[in-house]
């Protein structure tokens, strides 16, 4: 049994983290902390933990985490998990980041679109971006993981197999996304109040979202060229849950072309044929919501029709998109089975 | 006070029509019109109207239609909306019909896209398209209109001002749409109950919908060009409201160039200088399903940013979208002002 | 015209409040007053307004309240009120009170139950409850209006009838009710938001509400024994609407029995035969939510078995159960048509 | 491993039932039987179960549910059932019925309530209430379990303590009940279309649904007196949970009184003091529908106050009001420990 903590354990992800690894046949939680709620019982803090958990919060100080967990999921907000990475990792501790700090190959990409200076660039080389599809095996060997962001896991997803074969312009990629409102965490704000959100439907930080120079680092690394999406998140009256609906446009296919091995559907179910947690839909279906509610599977749906290409993908942010991909990503640096305490 | 029926007055779509008509101090209510409640009065069928109106609902014959009425409000599904005109124009009565049947020049498009053929193609040519914004004047002289489907009212409004200075390329256009489910009106499907709707999100009629037609029939006439839109409308688990997010890429500006008289809000601004029921949002603003929530408005917000523009429209897909651009044209072809009963 | 003003016009009633008003076709909105809001233009901050109203809020100073309105509406927080209606009083001002400073007879029962000591006493006693069903001739005469609470509201109108002819028990009556979230008020709390209250349903302030002492304040002056009624609010999912189920027991018919002119619906009906805002449902037909959402309505559902009574009563908690109640409070106070701008 | 089936598999219970039973340690799903969807892929018809599950939706032939399985769970309608319980019983198989065909003691009460005859009066002698909280030592030996309705759960568990020890009136007893949408089953009714529960809360079967016999059958087995209860459902705008307010009156404590140990909580903490499934709330608090949502828990609170006793409790319909209690059933039928597969 592996010993594991979570650090920041009163927020949404926090919540789902919890619920994932008491199902876990394979660890033992033995910490979890939180500024917010130390000291409180955790079945008193989330009521529907009572008679399932005996743990009761602790302060969240770096001593006590490293003297207790063999492996910590760190759920806290943007800057704050770097004060804590350092120390873990002279510990010989391994770290699930689940904050945007070690995402960025570039710390100053991390500093424009976060607007704080990175106080722990040393690492950032260290840590593998922990999207299981596309580098398993750096994750297998990975001491720091960077769990990525819930839209660019559903974005780079719908468009990976795309950008890697190089049959689409890279200049009018458009990515329009949809999320539940615990995609903001559990933050006060008016804002997301019932009253505000129930009944309503709008953009936010159009193309100007912080979780863009994420996608777009990603792909860009899959292609022969800059790839600079244009990406419009949107606010939906719903609990858990984004889909993305991405546009693509082919390229003219030239003499030299770069060809692509049969329909559009079939390079998708190649290029994930072996991956446990994406399913692809049938000719003519899409995802919804709902199928993937509480899973860790990222469902996509594909419309080809003559020079356009629309990929429509879905996951639960909380799961997929936080917390179940953290899972994901211990058990392949654990050796465990991929899907353990997943499915 | 002029006399006039609503015919199909029992979906979603006849109870607003009811709702504005009671409220306009210029119109009686001179028969409402419904196979399905025949005989019953309107308030024992919709408990919100008992107290306030007295009506019962008449079978909906065409003879006794147009003997009670001066004007007439077909809320019919495609396809029956024919049966009415014909004999109602030749009795000399002036028409709003709310459905597909009359918004298309050419019949054969309505019958790929609407799976039937079309009774009555000689009325098509005095048919008037109902988008006050674009046609007013051919509206004012009209005895047919055709009401805009929910989705091009807002699609159209979004994109004629750039469409019609020809700044922006029309091959890559995309309307990423999305609506409440009263778009789909009163049907009785399993994909509409409540357990389905609530909590979920999905795309359907992928780039096959009906609509598309529609909006690429009135942006061509306004391009030099045929206009293509790729167009995929969503699902959303609110009620009422339609938000679409329309992403543009510009035209590479050559040396003859068709210029644009400052920036993209400015044209947004000039365009829609003196209409009524056009809100332009702020800078850095864009627009939500609340605040037009139960208004005839369409609220509309811009982001410019490089080569790209993006526009977000938002209209009630039950005022804007039909009962309320309908009082429009009936304010318009009865000489009333045009916001009355709509403010 | 008459020139009204509304104070703290930025939480849910406020906005309601300008909503009607601005319909309203014998008043003019001479001022609107919002700390939180002041020097911002309306249709800035409700953008619903926008195009509509051309107000800017001002800061909320009793002179210049008393300088530009006849009738003042108070759309304050509870305690804060009292700060007003003296000065507004003595300067010959109107006033429809929406707080409960004024509502109760006995200030002591105030101090208890809203923790805060009355600093008005002397007006308390020349308020008039706004309850025109049951109080229209003081309410004509008053210059002072404490407008009714929005579960008081409810809960009295469903239980009038029955306490005024003493044929149910005082010591068993139960009020089950059922508010959405809006009656919470425009606060900033975990509690309210989206994440929590979508999806759930849960009681509070269980048999402690602070609206209990309203009710048996106003039933027990209406029956010949004090009333003391078992009363759980619950929130629901919903933005707008107050559904309450009322249990009665009969007493037992003894020789000199205090008769029942036929059916309880028939006492009922006899009880509200004039009522413009009272909708009585036919036998084994109940109220719902929609059918009062945005309408000054109170539908009533009753239904008789044996020793049983059981009565449900439905409003809009923003509507019948604040701002509209308070327009039509205005209207009796300035012999306007009842309906005038609620219908 | 058992071999389980699942008869009537596609309705809300019939899918929560699958998701339990592929979690289940100690059982193999050895058949699918459903009459609208047989021959068709489990994951096609579910798409959440692709990829998880390879079964395929079998026809309900009684003969070939009785070759493949050990123990059926019939997920079928009312007057369903009992066409294939006979059948099952002869040829030795265990069953838990899901419907209410063997609930009632006297067959007459199901015929009046359910408007049917009874075709299989023989065994409902051998019926087993499944309410393990009540009836754990005759489940244990029993081949025919009748698993309970969904509000009779909530409303039982609420009262059994009080009724057994006779602290209350039977005469007064009131249940205020209020139920997820998914409580109707998967049926195709306006009523249950988004946009009439979205937004709206109602009664309906106001004091005469057919859970009220079943909720008094039991309790007056338990008390010294026929037990009747004022029993109102309501609809909730949210897919699954039912919260219960249970109101009661305690009886004058006369000369020769039956006494209760200390508090009513002590009382309810004494009687459920092992019970796995049920979590009584601290002083002052009270369930919400959240915390149990996917549980089969039974959340209780409670408030004390003078003569009268408020309780309120919370399940999730879908679980312990259905398939959770079922599997909770089977596991205490079969010796398996009690919580297996339901944490």
């Amino acid at each position: 049994m592996l010993n594991v903590g979570v650090v920041g354990a009163s927020g949404y992800t926090g919540e789902i983290l919890i619920e994932l690894l008491l199902k876990h046949p394979r660890v033992r939680i033995s910490g979890l902390f939180s500024q917010t709620y130390k000291t409180r019982a955790v079945g008193e803090v989330f009521p529907q933990f009572s008679n399932r958990l005996d743990t009761v919060f602790c302060a969240p100080l770096a001593k006590e985490i490293a003297s207790v967990c063999d492996l910590v999921f760190l759920a806290l907000p943007h800057t704050i998990s770097m004060n804590y990475v350092p120390f873990l990792l002279s510990r010989g501790k391994r770290v699930v980041d689940l904050s945007g700090d070690y995402r960025f190959k570039d710390y100053r990409v991390y500093e424009k679109f976060y607007g704080v200076s990175h106080k722990d660039t040393s690492n950032i080389k260290k840590a593998v971006y922990g999207l299981p599809e596309l580098y398993r095996f750096s994750i297998k060997r990975a001491k720091l993981v960077a769990n990525p962001g819930c839209y660019p896991t559903a974005a780079i997803l719908a468009l990976a197999p795309l950008v890697a074969c190089g049959i689409i312009r890279e200049d009018t990629l458009v990515v329009d996304a949809k999320s539940g409102a615990s995609g903001a965490g559990r933050k006060l704000v008016q804002e997301f109040s019932f009253c505000e959100v129930n009944g309503d439907f709008k953009a936010y930080k159009v193309n100007t979202h912080q979780h863009i120079p994420e996608i777009n680092q990603v792909l860009s690394r899959l292609s022969e060229h800059t790839v600079d999406v244009t990406f419009v998140p949107h606010l939906l009256p719903v609990e858990r849950g984004i889909l993305e609906t991405v546009y693509c446009f082919k390229k003219p296919v030239s003499g030299r072309k770069r060809g692509i091995p049969g329909t559009v559907r079939r390079l998708f179910a190649n290029f994930y044929e072996t991956e446990p947690f994406i399913r692809l839909k049938e000719e003519g279906s899409f995802p919804r919501l709902k199928d993937v509610r509480g899973t860790n599977f990222c469902d996509i749906g594909i419309k080809e029709e003559a020079d356009r290409i629309i990929v429509i993908s879905a996951i639960d942010n909380l799961v997929k998109g936080a917390a179940g991909q953290a899972v994901q990503n211990m058990n392949i640096m654990c050796g465990f089975p991929e899907k353990e305490g997943l499915l």
